[in-house]
């Protein structure tokens, strides 16, 4: 009987190929596969990271999302399409994994935080010899970048993604110490008016592609209204001596 | 007039030294000289993780604190010590600043996460060249050694700290997809309490030392009553799927 591969999630950071954990590094170099998740006909985010540990020895393994926004993920259409294709992902690693090879599943920022990688952990870990090397998130990635003490002694944080509805937000807002507003996107005018209503777009900070080379980083008061990108989040800091 | 050294943040991680950064391992082999926290008469936590960087060319500069639990940290001579140290601390960095010499400040987990940094940073982040490297919070190196997805989707995060009455704990606990609650060691029975007034006590893990040799990773409600060490937490796991 063959012995089966490892399972591999490693966490690549929020961009920043310098982020990565030695521990990354080294389980990319080692692993035998490389699989990671991307949009059809994109390179995906994660790959970009690590391309510079990549060589023509490694097999890669893209797995290609068979719809982004194209359905509102409230359709059954998207949920049994979205869950269909976490399965067959499940079972193409684990054919690898069965054939003795290591596989390393990329996963922007930190695999178990919102991650992708998530489908398959739990689809597979049970099954075989797993391991996950956690990232630097992007909400880490950003307030290093912006130089923000975000909590400190026994604040409360909460993270909060930007797709609530307005009022649930403003409530959330107004009773914690510190947030991260995540999902901000086409949000951003509503994630604006909460924290207004709450008392708290003051203190609040914008970045856009925390640690990429183009990082916008400002107070989201003297941003223009209106919609961001996908890479943006909102900072509200929790550690009164910082403001 | 001399150009002024850099101030460098340095996140270690949570334990194991391969969970530095490719970044963090840079700043500590190039940083002049080394600055850490730690109790009278130790080593620090976050010098023992980058331990293997150090030679003898590095400065080392240890800040030892004035007090840690012999005062209350509600009363005022706990206060006016500690903010006496972080001034004295902050003054013995930009000495070697003045002089040219980059100063790396180590910081266990995440600087700007509930890290000790902070205190430097306020004090001469706007007059001198300052950077902050974000390190892997105690938090993530445990959900990713249990492999417990923490979050996913719209999922919201609380991160609560133990110290806070048994009353509000329950609230929030009942207010939340998923929550990490920091600052266990005492508090842990309040803590169990809450989480079973708030029905989420089966779900609970706790994790001591995690990522560290002798990590204990059990259910909560698995473990016996009583006080939990210092490096300690209690996570609470969003994602329904995960269950």
């Amino acid at each position: 009987m063959k012995n089966s591969g490892r399972l591999i999630g490693v966490g690549t950071g929020p961009g920043d190929p310098e982020l990565l954990t030695v521990k990354a590094v080294k389980a990319i170099e080692t692993a035998q596969v490389i699989a990671y998740f991307a949009k059809q006909g994109r390179g995906g985010n994660g790959k970009a990271i690590v391309e510079h540990l990549l060589n023509a020895e490694k097999t890669l393994l893209p797995l290609y999302y068979p719809v982004t926004t194209e359905i509102e993920k409230t359709d059954e259409a998207y949920r049994s399409q979205i869950t269909a294709f976490y399965d067959q992902s499940a079972a193409a690693v684990a054919a690898q994994l069965e054939n003795g090879r290591s596989v390393a599943v990329l996963s922007e920022g930190d695999p178990l935080f919102y991650g992708s990688y998530m489908h398959l952990h739990v689809r597979l870990a049970n099954r075989y010899p797993t391991e996950v090397i956690p990232g630097i998130s992007a909400m880490s990635g950003c307030w290093s970048l912006a130089g923000i003490p975000i909590v400190q002694g026994d604040d409360v944080l909460s993270v909060l993604p930007g797709t609530m509805a307005e009022a649930e937000l403003q409530r959330r807002l107004s009773d914690t110490q510190a947030a991260v507003i995540m999902k901000v996107g086409r949000n951003l005018p509503k994630i604006r008016r909460a924290l207004e209503a709450s008392g708290r777009l003051a203190e609040a900070v914008y970045v856009e592609r925390g640690t990429m080379a183009n990082a916008v980083t400002t107070k989201l008061s003297d941003r223009p209204e209106g919609e961001a990108p996908y890479f943006s989040l909102v900072l509200v800091p929790g550690w009164e001596a910082a403001r």
